[in-house]
C-alpha cells in the first residue's frame, strides 16, 4: 500500500538546462496519485525546507509547467548547502510537521548524500517515509548511471561552441584556448571533440582533469599543432591540476583577488595564454582565451532532445517508483542500445550514488593524455544528437 | 553597359555568424551575370589578393553554398590588415593582372576604407572598375545604415545568454558580471536588455562605452540592486573607460601578461569582481564574472532570421548594383517599418562609411548611464526576433 501524505521536491547544486524537466516530470506524475496529498516545492532546496519556505506546485497549469520545463536553471531556486546532522534534523522536523511522506531531491552526489542522511533518519525514527534522488549534473560524474540528465545539453553547448569557434579560428588563425567547466571530471571538456567534422578541425588538443597537466608538455603540444596547421584550438578543463594535485588555475598571479573558485573567472585561460606567449618568446603569435562559464549550464534553446526526454522521464520514474514501492533510492539510466539510441531507468540504492563521484574511463582518454578516443565519441554522440554541418571552402 | 571581367570578393575583420550569407548572396547573384567572367574568393581578404591566393567560387553546388551560408565565421578566411598605399597598389596590380573589374569587400568601416582607397586608385589610373563594400559587424557601428548585418545575431546570442544566466543567478543568488564585446560602441552590450521579461529580471545594470565608467558609482549601483533584489546581474561592455578615456580593462593587475587586447581575456570581468568584493569588505558575497568572448560572433544555430535574410540580400544587392550601375559604394539598410518589420537596401558613397564609426544615440541610453531606454528596445526587438519565454515559479 502506498504511503499517503505530502511530497516535497527540491533542486540542489549547479543548475542545468533540463533540471526543470525533471521537476515538471515529477510534478505531473505526482498529480495523478491521490496518495500524494500535496506537492510542495522547496524554495532553494534544503534551505527552503529548513525555513518551511515552500512553493505550492498543485495549481500551475500544464502550459505554465511546460514553459518552465523548457526554461534553464532551477525553477525552485537552488542551494549549495551541504547540511550537517543538525540541519537534517531540522528538515526532518519540517517533514513531520507538514505530514511529508515523499521527498524528491534533484541534484548531484552531494544531494544524494543529503537524501541518504534524511532517509536514514526517518528509518531510525520509524517514520514511514520515502526519499528518491533524481540525478542531475552537467559534470556527468554520478556513479552507477550510464550518464546524468543535464550533461548532454551542456555537452551540446560545448560542441556547438567549439564548432563555431573553430571556424572563427580558421578565419583568423592563432592559438585559441577554451576553458570548460568540470572540476574533477573531464566529461564536459571531452565533449568538445564532437566539434570535429573534417581532418584538421579543432579542438586540436583536449586536457582533462583525469590526467596530470604539465605546462612544458602543453607548450610543446601547442607549438607542434601550430607547426602542422598554422592554428591551434585547445579545450581545457577548469579543473586541470599539476603532478602534486594543485589546480593550475590557482598557480597564476591571480590569488590577490581572492578568486579561489574555478568558474566565474578568466584566470586559468589568461594564465595559459601567458604560458603560450612565453613559449613563443620574441615571436608574435595571436593567443586568445575564452572561459565558457555559466553559459554552459544555462544557455537556452540548444538543449539535447535525448537529455530533455530523459530528464523528464527520470523525474516521473522516481515518483512512480516511490508511490508503487515506497522505498528509497536514486534514479539511474541504463543504455539499451546505441543505434538507434534507447535507454530505460532503474533504481539504485542511495548509498551507491551518494558522496563519491566518478570520472572518465581510461578507455575514453587518449594514451597521450591530450585527447579523447573513439570509444568516448561512440558513448557521447547519441546523447548530444545531430549537430549542424559546418561548410568550408578551404 | 556593364563592366565585363572577373570579380573578387573578400571578407575582413572579425567574423560574424552571417558573413557567409553575404558571401553566398553575392556569389549566387554574380553567377547569373555573363559579364562577370569569373568569381574569385580572396583567401584571407586583402592579404590573399596581394598574394594572388584565390579560391574559385564558380564550381560549388548550391547545396554546398547553402551549407556555407549557415556556417559561422568567414568562409574565405579573414584578415586584420589595414593596408597602406603600397599594399593597395599591390592589390590593384593583382586586379589588373587577373582582369578583375568588380571588387566586393565584406567588412566594417576599416574594410570600407580599404575599398575606398582602391576605388580612388582605379579612378586615378582610368581603370574601369567597380568597388562595393558589403556591410558586416557585430558592433553595429557603421554610419548611414540603420543597422549592420551580423549585429542582430550577436545581439540574439547576448539576449539568450542573459536570459539563461539571469535564471541561473535567480537560482543561486549573488552578483554576476557578464562582459560583452564592443570596443567603442555599446550596441551589443545594450542587447542584454532584451533578456528582461518580468519585473526584477536581469540584467539590472548595463554599462556602455558611450558613458564614463566610474568604479565608485558601479559599486554603489551593485549594492543598491543587491539590497533591492538580493541578486544583481550586470552587463558591461569590454570597452568601458574612465573619465580620462583609459580602458578599465587595462587598469587591472593583468598588464604583466601582456594582455592588451580586450577580447579573449577574462581580465576586465575579474577586475570588476574584485571591485565588488572590495565594496563588500568583510561581508561574504558570491561574485562571478563571465566574459562571453568569441562565442558572441561564432556560436551556431541561434542566428536571427532577419539578420540572415538581410546579410544574404545585401550581398546580392551589392552585386546587382555593381553590374547595373558600375559605380562604387557601400550597401546600407533602410528600415521601412517596425511592425511588421520591413527594410530595403540602398547605396551610400564609400566615403560616408569608411574610417569613422558611430556609436549609440543618446536617446537610447538611460540618463543615469547604467541602463538603456525603451527607444533602444523598440529599435532592437524586430531585428533579434522572437525569444523564448522564461518560465518562473517565484
Amino acid at each position: 500500500m502506498a504511503l499517503k501524505g505530502k511530497m516535497v521536491i527540491g533542486q540542489s547544486g549547479g543548475p542545468t538546462t533540463v533540471i526543470n524537466q525533471s521537476l515538471v516530470g515529477a510534478v505531473l506524475a505526482a498529480r495523478k496519485h491521490a496518495d500524494i496529498t500535496g506537492i510542495l516545492g522547496a524554495h532553494h532546496g534544503i534551505a527552503g525546507i529548513m525555513n518551511e519556505d515552500f512553493i505550492d506546485l498543485t495549481t500551475q497549469s500544464v502550459d505554465e509547467l511546460e514553459c518552465l520545463a523548457n526554461t534553464p536553471a532551477a525553477g525552485l531556486g537552488s542551494v549549495r548547502l551541504k547540511p550537517g546532522k543538525a540541519e537534517c534534523e531540522r528538515v526532518f522536523e519540517a517533514f513531520r510537521k507538514h505530514d511529508v511522506r515523499y521527498f524528491f531531491y534533484i541534484g548531484g552526489n552531494d544531494s544524494a548524500e543529503t537524501a541518504h542522511i534524511i532517509s536514514e533518519m526517518a528509518k531510525d525514527a520509524n517514520y514511514d517515509f520515502c526519499t528518491v534522488h533524481l540525478p542531475k549534473t552537467i559534470d556527468n560524474d554520478l556513479r552507477v548511471t550510464d550518464h546524468c540528465p543535464g550533461f548532454a545539453s551542456a555537452a551540446r553547448f560545448v560542441a556547438l561552441a567549439f564548432m563555431g569557434d573553430d571556424r572563427d579560428n580558421a578565419a583568423l588563425a592563432g592559438v585559441k584556448i577554451n576553458v570548460v567547466m568540470g572540476r574533477h571530471a573531464g566529461f564536459l571538456t571531452a565533449a568538445s571533440a564532437l566539434a570535429r567534422q573534417d581532418e584538421g578541425d579543432g579542438p586540436h588538443l583536449i586536457y582533462l582533469p583525469e590526467r596530470v597537466f604539465d605546462i612544458a608538455s602543453f607548450q610543446a603540444d601547442v607549438k607542434r599543432i601550430m607547426d602542422e596547421y598554422g592554428r591551434c584550438v585547445v579545450a581545457v578543463s577548469e579543473g586541470i591540476s599539476d603532478a602534486d594535485g594543485n589546480p593550475i588555475a590557482s598557480s597564476g598571479e591571480r590569488d590577490s583577488h581572492g578568486n579561489v573558485q574555478l568558474s566565474g573567472t578568466g584566470a586559468l585561460g589568461d594564465f595559459l595564454s601567458a604560458k603560450v606567449k612565453e613559449a613563443y618568446a620574441g615571436k608574435t603569435v595571436r593567443v586568445r582565451a575564452d572561459t565558457f562559464g555559466y553559459l554552459q549550464r544555462s544557455f537556452p534553446t540548444i538543449v539535447s532532445a535525448v537529455d530533455a526526454k530523459e530528464a523528464r522521464e527520470s523525474g516521473a520514474f522516481g515518483v512512480e517508483h516511490a508511490v508503487k514501492n515506497g522505498d528509497n533510492g536514486s534514479v539511474a539510466i541504463r543504455r539499451l542500445s546505441n543505434d538507434p539510441y534507447a535507454s530505460d531507468y532503474f533504481i539504485t540504492p542511495l548509498s551507491t550514488v551518494a558522496r563519491e563521484a566518478t570520472e572518465m574511463k581510461d578507455e575514453c582518454i587518449h594514451a597521450d593524455g591530450n585527447d579523447v578516443t573513439d570509444a568516448w565519441l561512440d558513448y557521447l554522440r547519441p546523447l548530444v544528437g545531430p549537430l549542424p554541418r559546418m561548410g568550408k571552402l578551404f
